[in-house]
């Protein structure tokens, strides 16, 4: 059997089972943006790590060595932020091909350099070796959170209200434009922008997770439409996404014009958005959502709500009919 | 400038004083076996993180799956033992290409489990993902130990004993029969064994850090040429090693001899031992070292003594005379 036939979801299934027989000593481990690890009397350590390998996770023709190392740790930031925590530390591991350029690497470092000074994040460690060929790079990001405090994918309930953080499908729509080797102009530059130079929401989900009424929260990082799936199964509750409500940049409405692309089918399916996706008490909701557009530069912005259902599929909404939603987009969304 | 000029060290060296910058709150970061961070009132945390490129660290076709998952988390325990710390979690990160048979990575992941299991090390996390062409592998492992009782390379004296424990060589030998196609008889069979599922020095590690009289602690991972002079470095001492006290296993002795190969140049500069070497008070040095003895398969052997000199040079000694040490070996040896 192939990794292709089970995927990769499958074989972390296969093996997790396994390791039930480990004590954890109140750790909590696989199956959220970070584990969680008792740290001491009053806060609790969290940890991710992401993996990043060239020609499948970034082309080096498409995205400059300082965007690389900025992505390399927004990325884990993003999940350190997911879980509403202080980012404290992180390590670096990297193998190079023996014929890259030294000044390559170091816009690599000052990428990673910028991002870990905005949020002072140190650089404790890590792995430098050689590579046959790719480039190859591993962050781990350790961060630290009151006891008790950080938002857990399994935390929602029926009644609350889901948000997001920001507008959806930028990056996936700059990475089709790299990959369709469109020449971006003024609007559209954002879109490449942001998916080569994504900003972890650290301060977002730190000030959320401050608030009673935050429930569950994650990070997207595979679009709504699949991320959303993980809240439900978690949580053991379904929900109902406005569609109309998918908050869109100007950017993103501009291009999917000119390209004749849809922009809501790359807003829900698209990934990398790196923005947050959380749901709220829907009684605190509106006094929350009001304090939080006071202080950010994107409001927050209610999509939809969770139900009592457990079916696991996402009930897609437009002008009050459901949809479906295929790969294929609007065009095939079939009347249920 | 390519990186093939400035090799690893140097690239690590260029980064990391950028770094500088960055507040590591009593963190203490690169240049040690791992990364030490404040815990809670009576512990602190070390971290360590090991990347394992296939064709570079290891090749397909000469390493068991499930020796691979095993070593894989060996090399990084290596690191914890070397602190004298208890590993605590484990994260695996793995870019799998998509050919993969799902049995071949169910294998290593026994293997990673077996170790896991022997040292109670929970898997608490990672990344799984596609890798165009080559497996790659990434562990990151946390441990604890007692405040300020973690032993770090800077700790060595003048009049300090070394020590080792155990064999050197037999893994540099494993990786030679396996690079030159060397049919393993019975005894050259334990050699390639331990390149290919080294065993981690977690209670030897933990046993010698609870002793006052033991000192400076690392892992051997690139031999003991290169290796004590990054104790040397960071404790500004000298050493002189008695080239005949190397403790050579038999495995390695009976295969040199037919292969006729120098078993004190592989011990000396091959790597991936994965002993621990460590300095000890002299005064106190006979007395460790016999109940140490007590406890361990491998007795604990004296190899030289840490000196005043601050040239960064190893004495080699060998029947009361002086050697260089070259990359030939033995024969090349001149008198100084």
């Amino acid at each position: 059997m192939k990794l292709s036939q089970i995927g990769e979801f499958g074989f972390i299934e296969r093996f997790s089972k396994r390791f039930a027989n480990i004590s954890s000593n109140n750790a909590m481990g696989i199956g959220d943006d970070c584990a969680i690890l008792p740290l001491d009397e009053n806060y609790e350590q969290v940890v991710t790590t992401d993996l990043l390998i060239e020609d499948i996770h970034f082309l080096r023709s498409a995205i400059s060595p300082g965007d690389l190392g900025y992505k390399a740790l927004a990325v884990n930031l993003s999940d350190i932020a997911a879980m509403g925590a202080q980012p404290t530390a992180s390590f670096l591991s990297i193998a190079i091909p023996s014929d890259t350029d030294v000044e390559y690497l170091d816009e690599i470092m000052q990428g990673y350099h910028e991002l870990s000074t905005k949020y002072n994040v140190p650089l404790l460690g890590g792995d430098t070796t050689k590579s046959p060929d790719k480039l190859v790079i591993n962050v781990c990001v350790m961060g630290k959170i009151q006891k008790g405090k950080s938002r857990r994918r399994s935390m929602a309930q029926p009644g609350d209200v889901i948000c997001v953080t920001g507008p959806l499908g930028d990056s996936a729509a700059g990475l089709k434009m790299i990959l369709n080797n469109i020449r971006p102009d003024n609007e559209s530059k954002e879109l490449i922008r942001w998916h080569n130079r994504p900003e972890p929401g650290i301060n977002e989900g730190l000030w959320l997770a401050k608030q009673d009424g935050t429930k569950a929260m994650m990070d997207l990082s595979d679009g709504v439409a699949s991320d959303l799936r993980h809240i439900m199964k978690q949580s053991k509750v379904g929900a109902t996404i406005d569609i109309e409500k998918i908050p869109i940049s100007e950017a993103l409405k501009a291009t999917a014009a000119k390209q004749n692309w849809e922009p809501e089918v790359l807003a829900l399916t698209g990934g990398e958005d790196y923005r947050l996706m959380l749901t709220l008490d829907k009684d605190k909701s509106t006094e929350i959502i009001d304090r939080y557009n006071q202080q950010f530069p994107h409001p927050l912005t209610t999509i939809g709500e969770i139900t009592e259902s457990e079916n696991h599929e996402i009930r897609w909404i437009k002008n009050n009919q459901s949809f479906k939603l295929t790969k294929e987009g609007f065009n095939h969304f079939g009347h249920q």
